[in-house]
């Protein structure tokens, strides 16, 4: 009997945990799934016989240390900055530890420790981070075995809206934590081309776009991440010329997006004191430069777009232009924003959300110059199970699988970059249906 | 006999010591500068018969308190971050304490306890703050008396160099602290107009500019302040339809340095590996989206400029298209572009600055609209007694000189809006040549 402890089970904890009672008969499993709500605990383990829900305050230092001391491995859902706690507990009691996020300081601190004590930190290991670092090591390992140079290497990913769910002029609905997309990309972008470092600055992040192509799903838009710079050294690409990872949207999106940007309305830093006394409309007049005029017409101006583009049609359709009070007090730009878009963005009851990955490899063989792309589309089966929560979820599964039946040697911190996970992780999802398209062009 | 401690001997102490230390026989003060350099401190004391030197370690409790015990009021240049140390021993021993900084949130927090001990705590007592709250609220209060309405005030204020020095294409040379210069505007500008907030975001701010006209010395840009709202309360202009506070600049500035802030050359967020091993050029490169054709002729391009404009002159005069090498490594684009305009806008051994300040008040009165002007320019003697230290350092010296008389009732975290404070250290200040000249228009 293997006991696994589940903190968090909320929204992408879903497909994780149907994963993990799934097979737990088999396994021998007993799961623990806690979280602040006991009944999103209950809602999750649907009184499966291997399963118990738990109400956990992850805070309370007594119940936290309990429940670790009897798991022998646990699998945190939290947010990214509660992990440090955890993994200090899981290193004292000498427990695996398997997170989604992206490797600390704090937590990168601990490795030596953690193999001291001969334990797995196994971190990165959902979407992105996950699928996209295991699905790009699996075609860069296997070009250099070859005996090919990787010369570029750009990767996109984005969580959407499947077409079938897609009625809205913006293509896009929330999938994911909102506050993110509406603060998305400010600082500056950093990669490198041709060998020379380049950066773009927030405020042209959404013009300065690359097309991205995905055979059956058309066009995407493209924008840069802040940081396509740290993933060289992980990747063992540290003299690569070229390096970019990438954000997709649908097409249009980007441009219009940009209308705030240069509005200044996705600034977080300051409130409007009495923002529920204002309209919308009032609210992007505070934004604009003086001039005459109706609000469209003002707008339209200072975008460079005729009154009807298809940039306007989008942010007429948002309603940010109608003489409509504001919901929320004292809040900022970006939380105004943010509010408006949670409601025109919402996806409905059958609405699906679509997560698109592409990967793009160009290489030299034998003098000769060849490019890979491998996509990756996945829609989810409904409201639950989303896209998100298969593909962030089911990695971990497999992971806390594998490394339960001792299939995983790496001890430490560790992402998924290394043979013995992204192998056998990245074959078993595609028996789930989670299968990259491989073209060499 | 009186015991003046002044806290920070460096350049904005030059005219405040040197006042000080002329009025001291007459008044009967003896004047300690402490400052973290002896040499620094010995250098403004001149060897004066009331005056002692020291070297002085703010965080060295038990000399901080020696000191502050023997003196009667404390005068404080250190840097805005370090008043609060000062002003807690200020409390304990029941010493009077002037600055030149804004009123933290920490010092106001002091104001019942500092009352309490009869102290005065009185801060924004040097330019701006400070000569900008006397002047403005003689002339506010002077309007409010005679039965006027303010409908609209807007003040502007810049440190700049000399008409006689200005030999360069911007018009500009460093005068005060140089990272604020670079850093200057980051965030939002907020102000209101005509009973409406108005936003100006970064992006925009240096483009979005007014033309300031100051008679004798013509007209300049000025672009928004970030907080102009916060001082509708402290000015009595809580309902006021527009207000707005400004910087100004040599004309055609603005327009230029809105350059580094599209390329992103302002963003002080991130270091550049190895910066000392790329060029100038190199590093405009790698902010200019894809292009072809000379440096000159794509950052042209990009700012919608000729390659011979007045604008393009003054990046280029500047060398940053040049392919010199960085002196700096592992640096943020901010602190390289820092490193450059030091070298570049540096004030020559006989270069003179020079504060520039204007007023504008719309009022209506008996149902009349009226305007009034008031305009200060004051230019430096030399390097030491520039304008920025007279325009800092003197009314915070001629504020201690009426404290110590008794002159000033107000006890407590008190700015000089106030009558008893702005009325002499203005009349004073006069006979100085620090003296605005007022229009009716």
């Amino acid at each position: 009997m293997k006991n696994i402890l589940v903190i968090g089970a909320g929204r992408s904890a879903s497909s994780l945990i149907r994963y993990l009672l799934e097979h737990s008969s088999a396994e021998g499993w007993k799961i623990k799934v806690a979280d602040v709500s006991i009944e999103l605990a209950r809602q999750k383990t649907v009184q499966h016989a291997n399963a118990i829900a738990i109400g956990f305050d992850v805070n309370n230092v007594e119940q936290r240390q309990a429940e670790i001391k009897q798991a022998n491995v646990v699998v945190s859902m939290l947010p990214a900055s509660m992990h440090l706690i955890v993994a200090t507990d899981c290193l004292q009691f000498g427990k695996h530890l398997i997170t989604a996020s992206y490797v600390s300081k704090d937590i990168a601190a601990l490795d030596a420790d953690a193999k001291k004590k001969g334990i797995l930190f196994l971190n990165e290991m959902g979407l992105d981070p996950g699928i996209d670092h295991m699905s790009a090591m699996q075609i860069i390992d296997r070009i250099k075995a070859s005996g090919g140079e990787l010369t570029a290497f750009r990767s996109y990913c984005g969580g959407l809206v499947a077409p079938e769910s897609n009625d809205n002029p913006w293509g896009y609905k929330f999938t994911w934590n909102p506050r993110n997309v509406v603060l998305a990309g400010q600082g500056t972008a950093q990669y490198i081309e041709d060998g020379q470092y380049k950066y773009i600055p927030y405020n042209r992040l959404f013009t300065q776009i690359e097309n991205v192509s995905v055979e059956g799903y058309g066009e995407f838009d493209a924008y840069a991440n802040r940081d396509s710079l740290s993933y060289r050294q992980p990747y063992g690409l540290e003299s690569i010329p070229t390096m970019l990872r990438g954000t997709l949207r649908m097409k249009g999106y980007c441009n219009a997006w940009n209308a705030f940007v240069q509005l200044g309305l996705t600034d977080d830093t300051y409130k409007i004191a009495d923002s529920n006394k204002m309209t919308y409309a009032q609210l992007v007049e505070a934004y604009l430069p003086n001039g005459n005029g109706s609000i469209v017409h003002r707008l339209s101006t200072f975008l460079n777009e005729t009154e009807g583009s298809e940039l306007m049609k989008k942010i007429i359709w948002l309603g940010i232009l109608e003489n409509e009070k504001i919901k929320i007090s004292n809040s900022s730009p970006a939380e105004i924003l943010q509010e408006l878009l949670e409601r025109k963005w919402k996806l409905k009851e059958n609405d699906k959300d679509m997560i698109v990955m592409q990967h793009k490899f160009n290489y030299k063989l034998n003098s000769e110059e060849k490019m890979i792309t491998s996509s990756l589309v996945v829609k989810g089966h409904d409201q639950i199970y989303t896209a998100m929560a298969q593909t962030v979820g089911l990695p971990m599964a497999i992971a806390t699988k594998l490394l339960l039946n001792n299939r995983v040697k790496s001890r430490g911190v560790v992402i998924p970059t290394v043979k013995e996970i992204y192998e056998p992780v990245l074959k078993e999802l595609e028996g789930l249906g989670i299968k990259f398209n491989e073209k060499l062009v």
